[in-house]
């Protein structure tokens, strides 16, 4: 690549505070990437609000046209039900085909509390389940009744199951852990387990996943072992709603969600975001925690061969942590959004 | 009532060790509850392998026609989809009506590892949501497709939302937080939104619930919030599936899920039933903890007017945790099951 081409698209809240800093950190990388632009683009519920649509059609057609990839900040989400919105960041992730959401979780030794070490990746189905948002609601003898649809296909589970193995088979542990509730679930879930479990049986697979040893769980019981016994889990693969629930619980463990980057991606498209969310309480102030942000570029970098720059970011953020004087209060510290970015800046 | 006809169902794996504690602690009560007799009713996975069928009509009809209330063991879940299975607790619940299940969930000082304080009652919707069960396959172009139905109605909304502002304005600070993902399912979980949240202005309530603050919170952060501040709730009221998470996450704040228990409630019964499962990898060991079916049994007591008798159970619980002395396995003990029990009736 000459250039680099990269839709930002802060949306709402303390989106907006923490992807200057994912901003910041890769332009910190200097000659080492190619000459990078950053095209701002439109999306969130504020923008809805002004013009009644949250995800304006140009925004996905500059995304697909000329971005090489993308960064995403946080949506919020309205108080009341409100017609016609729709969340920007679920319809882009349909619409781009981003259908893997790798959400790494890691404690770094800095860590406040002891708590145990954590190490995991949850690899989050992106397009299905209940997020795709066949909702009815009709009015029954006893009142209203609605009813939304939840889609489990083979396509979707093979794929997002391949990933998995994948990503299982390049980490020291190679362990996956497969996450349904098919006690109930029988069908769907029922789908999504044996279609991931039988990824290495797949043709052209020739003992490659042979390495990689699997356990599944139950969603319920998945989460309490998590906080249970978090050292158990490397890599967990999950339909979208677990997914968004494993993340969040894995979040909490080290430390706060203001360090939890993730990629959502496709075959040929890759958007960071932090998994927080818009943090309406605390936006305006400059003490949201950009380091998801950040984390969550350097995981676009990577994805689209920048490994190198990535690592540089990564090390940087490491160190601030590690160190612990420069944290945002969310991690017990007294440093603004703009102090923790200078921060890492710096050591990048 | 001149005597009391309790329906027994140990089911699987460890049900059938915690249940025995359960009919011990009735018992120690002696003449301060009716004479109780006990019967024995079948259900499960293993009598559904030999079978052919989970949950007999007999035990159904003998818990309708005879029973005054009944405890619930655990069930198993097949490792592979079953032709023909589908779970006796899921069909039990809502055969019976048991709309409510009420999971508090406490910590006792004894608590080894000096987490926070935790305090709450997770009040759970029990018939519907993904638990209608409503499942289809087709096969489309790229394969399977799988189709469940995720059901919220208005009436067991607001039935739900009844009970869990009761139950909130009883204890002391008067706090009940919705669970919800109204921001991807608007319609279903907007429902159940409004309809709790409306609950303080149906007609005839006359300001009765004023005392009550509401809050509400998506799953995901719930989830997060739970880990990182527990003492902000107080009553949680979510749909099936959130509450059965939910129930889970909490359970591992007070640290075990061996302590957990739970009453399945409708309008005229109610069953009680400890939190955890079957758990096949310590059966028939007699380690498994029987306080969550002890504590179940004091519930569903004081749910048909034995408050005082469910006093002497609960008191005797905690005394044994807070000793610390007798504990099974999970909680770091070397005690067995029937130890524990022993321990707990001699307290009674
Ligand atoms: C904002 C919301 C729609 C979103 C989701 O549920 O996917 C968020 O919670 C996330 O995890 O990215
Ligand atoms: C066994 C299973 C069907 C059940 C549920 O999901 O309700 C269990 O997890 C529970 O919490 O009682």
């Amino acid at each position: 690549r000459q250039s680099l081409k990269i839709g930002m698209l802060p949306a709402d809240g303390i989106g907006r505070e923490v992807l200057p800093g994912a901003k910041a950190a890769i332009l910190a990388l200097g000659s080492s990437i190619p000459k990078t632009e950053f095209i701002d683009l439109l999306a969130g519920f504020e923008y809805f609000t002004k013009t009644g649509t949250a995800l304006p059609d140009e925004t996905v057609q500059i995304l697909q046209s000329e971005c090489d990839c993308a960064l995403f900040g946080a949506v919020s989400s309205p108080s009341r039900k409100v017609t016609g919105y729709s969340s920007p960041i679920v319809a882009l992730r349909k619409k781009m085909d981003l259908y893997a959401n790798i959400r790494p979780v890691k404690s770094v030794s800095m860590n406040p509390k002891g708590e145990p070490g954590v190490d995991l990746v949850v690899i989050r189905e992106n397009t299905e389940c209940l997020y795709v948002k066949q909702e009815t609601q009709t009015v029954g003898e006893h009142g209203k009744e609605a009813r939304a649809t939840r889609l489990i296909t083979e396509r979707a589970s093979r794929r997002i199951g391949e990933l998995a193995f994948k990503m299982a088979l390049e980490r020291p542990r190679k362990h996956l852990t497969v996450i349904h509730k098919s006690n109930v679930l029988s069908i769907t879930d029922g789908l999504f387990r044996e279609t991931v479990r039988a990824v290495p049986t797949l043709p052209g697979m020739d003992g490659k996943y042979d390495d990689v040893t699997v356990a599944e769980q139950l969603v319920d019981s998945a989460v309490y072992r998590l906080f249970r016994e978090p050292e158990i889990y490397d890599v967990m693969v999950a339909p979208n709603l677990y997914g968004d629930i494993l993340s969040d619980a894995a979040a909490a463990l080290v430390g706060s969600l203001g360090l939890v980057p993730s990629v959502n991606a496709g075959d040929s498209f890759v958007m960071g975001e932090p998994v927080h969310g818009s943090a309406p309480d605390i936006a305006g102030q400059n003490i949201a925690n950009p380091l998801a942000a950040i984390r969550s570029a350097a995981m676009m970098l990577r994805h689209i061969g920048y490994g190198d720059g990535a690592d540089r970011i990564e090390r940087a953020v490491d160190s601030v942590l590690r160190e612990g004087k420069v944290l945002t209060p969310d991690l017990g510290g007294k440093s603004k959004t703009s102090e923790v970015v200078d921060e890492v800046t710096k050591r990048i």
